[in-house]
């Protein structure tokens, strides 16, 4: 039975962190709320009293009976299936520590545009979104960046991964992360190849991986928007 | 070696949730920031270029070589050494997910003070504070709380446990956010037992176990205050 991703339909979101390791493996999976009846499933799931264990909130992942909720919990659980996670067990530590720090700045990026209520509308904590943005871009960028270039430059095996010296989740994350960055603050993220350039070695790596590169083109792959976690607002963007 | 805990010293803050697992196991472990170099000695080890895997921020365990960053990271790598764990394999995963969303709601409380930015002071962002607070009093708690209490109830092993029918590092995690709640809010929680009793009796069972009553009234065990997580400023507490 092929995996099955339940995510909300129409943006890239947190789902994307998983469907970017479903797609580097080339594996068979089922984007569930991509198909007629599929959000319907979702709500009945998450609202019913069938399951002996739910989840919170989209994303998770259904593999027979478990359901895997929170992104870094799903690829904690699929990364060793995948063949995407460190083949040690301490190792195996340090990557779900980086993605935990990995999940912590997604929360942060979507703080800039809600960070009184996400049961509002931006429009109506636009003035508190100016605020969280430019302490974004001035402290937070940099501040995890810088963290995740260090990561990079202490590796012991070399800069080309942020564990060892084989691919995981964990750069297919971080690759995902200097896209919607990219996307969401081109005034803030325009120096980056010169501030970090080990972080965008691998994020270039990672764009030219054949299953990453034939994802990216196709249409499973959705363009970033204004509903998604990285946003494009021109008024929240800054020079760095 | 007994396991090293570092974070910052003065605060429960995300710390406790590790020292109350380490407190019920009855393991020696040592507060590093609470011994005189403590301080110097965690700055030492995150700004160094020594270790090859540093972590974001505190807290983090050291256990011999290896540094776990992260609290639910730090609870998923101790939680089967200390037996407070599932046993079952799947069911780590289900812990490990309750335990992010755990994360999720601490991260919701602390910026109901902050959030703007954790660079400025408290008083220079308390009218966004309230606004936040005002969102998460009315639809946060109820929504976090009336979830885990959903929890509870679908246990297919009954309502005295997170998972299963034995203690979990889960159960001390929700102990410490309901005693956390009442401190920061006690308007928005003076319903708790009524609106949530299955989580206010397990509540009260772990404040009894016999080395979490021990360690609460330790000096180990240090007050809350307006430095940590969960501050109480009664301008940002209202009834639920």
């Amino acid at each position: 039975m092929p995996y099955e991703l339940y995510y909300w339909d129409g943006i890239q979101g947190r789902g994307e962190f998983v469907r970017l390791a479903l797609e580097e493996a080339g594996v068979d999976y089922v984007d569930v709320t991509r198909r007629p009846d599929g959000m319907a499933a979702m709500m009945k799931l998450l609202k019913g009293r069938t399951e002996p264990h739910i989840p919170f909130a989209p994303p998770f992942l259904k593999d027979g009976d478990l359901i895997v909720p929170h992104v870094a919990n799903i690829l904690l659980y699929l990364g060793p299936k995948l063949g995407l996670a460190p083949k040690s067990e301490p190792l195996r530590f340090i990557a779900n520590g980086l993605q935990l720090t990995i999940t912590d700045f997604v929360a942060e990026v979507h703080d800039t545009h809600h960070p009184v209520s996400t049961n509002q509308y931006y429009e109506d904590q636009k003035e508190a979104a100016k605020q969280r943005s430019a302490d974004f871009n001035v402290h937070r960028i940099p501040k995890f960046m810088g963290y995740f270039e260090r990561v990079l430059e202490l590796n012991p095996e070399g800069s080309k991964h942020a564990i060892g010296n084989e691919l995981s989740y964990v750069d297919l994350s971080l690759f995902q992360v200097i896209e919607g960055l990219h996307y969401a603050f081109p005034r803030a993220t325009k120096d980056f190849s010169r501030h970090y350039p080990a972080l965008i070695a691998l994020h270039d790596a990672i764009e030219q991986r054949p299953n990453i590169k034939n994802y990216l083109a196709s249409e499973r792959r959705l363009d970033f928007n204004e509903s998604g976690i990285f946003r494009h607002y021109p008024e929240l963007d800054q020079d760095a």
